[in-house]
Parts: C-alpha cells; sequence; structure tokens
C-alpha cells in the first residue's frame, strides 16, 4: 500500500479537518498524537501497551538510532518496524533537531552538518543524502527532509539564509529519495519541513516552494523552541492556509493539549511531543481536569485513579496513592503505569478532537474541555488566540 | 476460604511431592515460586504480567512496607491485595532478614529488635506482636513469624542462643495472632521459622520444637546468607523430614534453578528469590541453556529470542539484539522485557517440576534439564549432591 492521505471531513467554523492517512503499515486517523519513541521504544511501554491505548503511528529518531543500534544492525533486523516489534505506521525525524540541540558540537556547511555524538564524542556528518540512506535502511512509513533547525531568536536575515539552506536540502533529500523509490516501490513518503524562524514573511516563502516541489506531506519545523506562543500561532496561521488541502500538515514538538486543539483549529493534522511520556516519567500525568503531580505528598491517601474519566489500565486498577507510593520508592512500575496513563490521555484527547469534529461540534467540545482542563494553568499565553481570527 | 494445605502427589524416588495451598484468594500449586514484591510491586511488572505468565503467589516485605508507605495507609486502601492490584495470594515476611541485612543499626533485646530506618535514619523497633499488627494491616494470605536471622558464620553457642529467642518470637508472634484470628475468621496463615544456623542438631531441636506448636507452614530461615551450598543442604536434610507430611515446607531466599530442584527433591513445596528479577535488571536473563547476560555486545546482531524454548512476551516479540539495543541505551524497557522472560523461566520451570512430579518421572526430568541447563555455571558446589542420599 503505498502513502496517501485523504481530508473526510472539515469543520465549518475553523479549519478543523479530519482525514485519513493511508500508509504501508495502515491507516491512521488525523488529527493524531504521535508517541515518541526515541530509541526505538516509547520510554517504558510495550508496543502492545501502545496498541491497547490506541496509538496509531509513532515517531522514532534518526539521531539516535544512528548512533545506536546503528542503522546497519536496524536494517538486517528487517527494518525498524521488525525490530522493535511495531507493525504499524512509524515516522523518523531526520536529526536536523538533534544535531543542534544534543550534539556535543556541530558545524553547519552546504554540505552538511558536522557533529560529535553525544554518546562517545565521536565525529559524524549528516547530509541530506545521508539521513535519507539512514531513514531509507530504518524503513520508516514517512521520513523527513534533512533540515536546518534555525535557533530562537533569529535576526530577519539569519532565518533567512537558514531557511533557504533547508529549501536547498529538501531539494537533495527529494532527489536522494526518489532513487530509494524506484527500487522499492514507493514504500516511504518523504514530508518536506517548512522553516523560517517566527517571520512571516519566510515561511510564506519556504511554504510556497516546498509546495511547487510536491512534497506528499509537510511539517512546520523550529517552533516550539522557545518562542512565545503568540508567535507560534503566528507562523503557523502564515504557513498553513497555503498548503495543499489533500496534504497533511504536522506541526513538530507540539505540545500542551491546549495547543494542540488551537492548532487543530487551524488546520494541522499530526502532533508528536514528548510532554506526555517525559512529565509521566517525572510524575506528572495529564488528566481531564488538568496536570496532576501524582508523587505529591498530598495523593498519599487519595484511593481514587488519576483520572475518573480515564479507563485506561492504570486508572482502571491504580490509586494515585500507589502511584505516589511507586514514585516515592522509585519503582519502574511508577514511569510506566504513568506514562501508559498520560498517552492514553492523549490518545482519547485526540479522539475527541476527531469526534466533534465528524460531529460539527469541534468549536463547542473544545470550550467545554478546556474549561474543565483550567486552560491556561501551564501557559497562559494560548488563552488568547485558542481560535484564529474569532473562528472563520 | 480458610487456609490449608494437602498432598496431591508424592515422588518415589525423592522427597518430592505436588501439593496445593488454599487460601482465601485462590490455590496455588506446588512446589510453587514467589516472585518477590518487596515494595508492594514486583519490580517493573504488572500485575496482569504476572498473571500472564502463570504466578500463582507474590511476596510482600514487611520491613520495606512498614517504613513506606506504612501499614495504616495499605490497611486504609483496603489491605495489599487491593493496594496493589493483586487478587492473587500474597505472602509476607517478617522483617526478621531485613532489619538485619538492610536497617543501618540494629540492637537485639528479648523485646525485639531496634533499628534505624534505611530510608531516612528514624529509630523504629520491631517487636514480634508489632510485626504480627503490621502483617494483618497488610492482610497477606501467608505470614511469617518475627525470627532472628542468624548471622553465618555463628558459633555452636551463639547459634543456639539466637535459635532459641527465635522460638520463644515464635510463641509471642503466635499469641498475638491468635487475637487476630478470632476477629477476622482466621483469614491469615502463620508459618514457624526454623533456624539454627549450619548445625544439624540445632535445626533439628527448632523444627521438632515449632512442630509441637503446630503452626499450619514451616520455613528454613537463615539460610543462602553465605554458607557453602552443601551445608544448606544438609541443613534441609537435617529439618525437613522432622516435619509433618502435610504441611508445606518453605525454603526461604532459594534459588537458582538446580538449587530449587534440588531442595524439591528433599521435599521443599516453596520459594522465592530476587534472583531471576534482580539478574533480569541488570541485564542478565535465566534460558533453558543456562544463564544469558544480554547486553554483551556478542549479542548486538543476534536476531533470535532471549530463549528459543520460551512463548513469553518478550520471547515471542523481540530478539536478543533489540534487548541488548534497549540495556545499551538505557531505555526502561530493557529491564521490564527481561524481568517478564526470567520470571517466565522461573514459572515454566516450576510447572514442569510438578508435571513431572506428577507423572513419576521428576528424577529423570531433572537429569535432562540440568544437563541442558549446562549445570555448575554458576555454583559447582551443587553438582555432586541434587539427590539426597542417592535418592531414596
Amino acid at each position: 500500500m503505498k502513502f496517501s492521505f485523504d481530508v473526510i471531513t472539515s469543520d465549518d467554523r475553523t479549519a478543523a479537518r479530519n482525514g485519513r492517512l493511508i500508509t504501508p503499515h495502515g491507516e491512521v486517523l488525523t488529527p493524531t498524537f504521535m508517541p515518541v519513541g526515541t530509541q526505538g521504544t516509547v520510554k517504558t511501554l510495550s508496543p502492545r501497551d501502545l496498541q491497547e491505548i490506541g496509538a496509531g503511528i509513532i515517531l522514532g529518531n534518526t539521531y539516535h538510532l544512528y548512533l545506536r543500534p546503528g542503522p546497519e544492525i536496524v536494517r538486517t533486523a528487517g527494518g525498524l518496524h521488525e525490530f522493535i516489534s511495531w507493525d504499524r505506521p512509524i515516522l523518523t525525524d531526520s536529526g536536523g533537531y538533534q544535531v543542534f540541540s544534543l550534539a556535543d558540537l556541530n558545524r553547519i556547511a552546504e554540505e552538511g552538518v558536522t557533529f560529535q555524538s553525544h554518546l562517545d564524542g565521536s565525529y559524524e556528518i549528516f547530509t541530506p543524502e545521508g539521513t535519507m540512506e539512514i531513514q531509507h535502511d530504518l524503513g520508516a512509513d514517512i521520513i523527513m527532509c534533512f533540515d536546518e533547525c534555525t535557533p530562537y531568536p533569529s535576526t530577519h536575515q539569519a532565518a533567512r539564509t537558514s531557511m533557504e539552506r533547508t529549501v536547498r536540502w529538501a531539494r537533495r533529500c527529494q532527489q536522494r529519495h526518489r532513487q530509494f523509490q524506484e527500487s522499492d516501490g514507493h514504500a516511504q513518503a518523504l514530508f518536506g519541513i517548512i522553516q523560517g524562524s517566527t517571520y512571516a514573511d519566510l515561511r510564506q516563502e519556504c511554504a510556497d516552494t516546498l509546495v511547487d516541489m510536491d512534497f506528499p506531506g509537510y511539517a512546520l519545523g523550529g517552533l516550539s523552541v522557545g518562542e512565545p506562543k503568540t508567535a507560534m500561532f503566528e507562523m503557523i496561521d502564515a504557513a498553513v492556509p497555503r498548503l495543499p488541502e489533500q496534504k497533511p500538515r504536522y506541526l513538530m514538538g507540539v505540545g500542551f493539549p491546549q495547543d494542540i486543539i488551537a492548532a487543530v483549529a487551524r488546520g494541522v493534522d499530526m502532533f508528536d511531543c514528548v510532554l506526555p511520556t517525559r512529565n509521566a516519567r517525572n510524575g506528572s500525568v495529564f488528566t481531564s481536569e488538568g496536570p496532576l503531580v501524582v508523587k505529591n505528598a498530598v495523593y498519599a491517601r487519595d484511593f481514587g485513579p488519576l483520572d475518573p474519566e480515564c479507563d485506561c489500565y492504570t486508572c482502571r486498577n491504580f490509586s494515585r496513592a500507589y502511584l505516589r507510593h511507586l514514585f516515592q520508592a522509585g519503582e519502574l512500575l511508577a514511569p510506566r503505569l504513568a506514562t501508559l496513563h498520560s498517552l492514553a490521555f492523549y490518545m482519547r484527547l485526540m479522539g475527541e478532537i476527531r469526534r466533534s469534529i465528524a460531529e460539527g461540534r469541534f468549536t463547542s467540545w473544545s470550550r467545554t474541555f478546556l474549561e474543565r482542563y483550567r486552560l491556561g494553568q501551564e501557559s497562559e499565553q494560548t488563552t488568547a488566540n485558542i481560535f484564529p481570527g474569532g473562528e472563520r
């Protein structure tokens, strides 16, 4: 099955839409949230845990998997799906973000990025062509262009230089990818990544150029990197309306439930973020009444579930008091049960978003959800502009 | 349902037997291995993982649960079963071993043991009556007398003094326990613990005295604490034959597969040990061909399962190469998948032991198993005397 995407329902009042991604490893309904499996595992969870909570597509990181265990081992295993025993869709990023954020040292040139491994200090180089080869070895259903993740803040000139290089790299990625496509029967879909820092004109220009190149999907990169939330939504508003209706839009690295809802209202289809998994490991879980730091002493005698609305394995069987005890005792079951719940929360959130769009009540559902979730307790910046342009 | 035990089949050639423990939380077939759930969780595993691999009864530690979260919280939760969401039998130890092995400081007196918590340095006292009260709060199906775990080596005189105190404490435990039994309908069974260090006469004397006191089950304590394996088996040989046929015998803290088989041959019914779980967390798993250190580099490209004989979730879905990668990457899924496998190995081992006894081929099964398992690779001491007295 080749990659395709179609829009099923469009919301009347916002740019929200329901879609369907079709990949060689099955269908995914959008809007979707992709749990992050950086090193070939969504931390603490097994594939059947993920299936149980309804995860449709997960993410793997090219940077990490390249350094360890290495693409050759994954390829020999039969690809990432086989290696990690996950038979549903996978998306791999290109490592563009990680060579800047994780590598000990990096030097950028037209050819690519030279960096030092954060694991052993070895010198490595990522080129557009090289990351296509690695991602071909990994064998994900959706792969990403190697981009330059422009740091925030950047001057307009620096952001332009960086964006233009990202575009040139996208051409090289596309060219190398096409060679693989001929041999592997178009098994992988390559998405373009829109950069341009916090400058609407650069985002528009980048979007227009990539659209001309005709990628099967488009991502917004270089956001959620420290800029104000208002700037992030302005960039979404600048780029998304220029993207083809019938292609999926992916907002990389986002985010909080309220940010996801606001981005869905702007026409975004795909999300990934380490928030639910990372916070859960630290003892903070998402619930329908907002985040809850279950390791806090106040829950020592709270025998209710993490979230009374939730029907995940954790909530069906264990109390806040037990979770709190496990965290206090440093037990490995603690991050596991908390992660399972928080991802189940995100999966349910996305399911409710999709259902509300299908039933023409996305706006009212959002308001009710956010009211309950006590909008703004983590981030007040989103309060003002959940719905772009006063809803369309 | 009150506690009871009956022997179903006795082996013709050894003292091995199949039995059935009946407890308020269901039946357990013996010989059985009890996974250790020190802090109210078998590390890394969920209750449904344990059920899936066929765990019948698990162990909880009084010392740890007393210190954290405290018996009052567990009681308020409805007892340990409810707190940890495990509806099958539980056995709690008395903390006798831990106050000596874990507490920062301990002082023994006739009244009990004063010790400093290894968590916060607080001064605590465990008395025979007190540990009955804690274990009553925890609500396990089988509870243990508070004993003095005689250190190895000890002089005969020191071992006698210690053993005699253990006997006096056992009387106090029994007395306190009887008061609870009147109120709770005999929900908990109290086992006596035989001490006596490595002196056969003391072990025999202790066994005889405890048998006179008529406990529903008997444990051998103070073994596997550094003494030679030969001494351990001599103590089993000294004590077990003096115990009533129709009561269960529990060898505390044992052990390796070959030791379990040798103890079963001597009439032991119950075992617990941290070996499969602790070693798994460190990257070493049990397999039908002996232990395997899966984190070793030699497995980096080994795409076979941990144990080709095993049908656990880990072996059905993941390769040694993937497990090795997870350990290398420090992923929490690594200890989880390894623990699941090693406990599944122990559960299958016990199932094979029971089946071989039932079918009158325990001796031949043992020889075949041990040959395959490459007897002696961890501990050569057991080689000579797997079968006591040349089989009876």
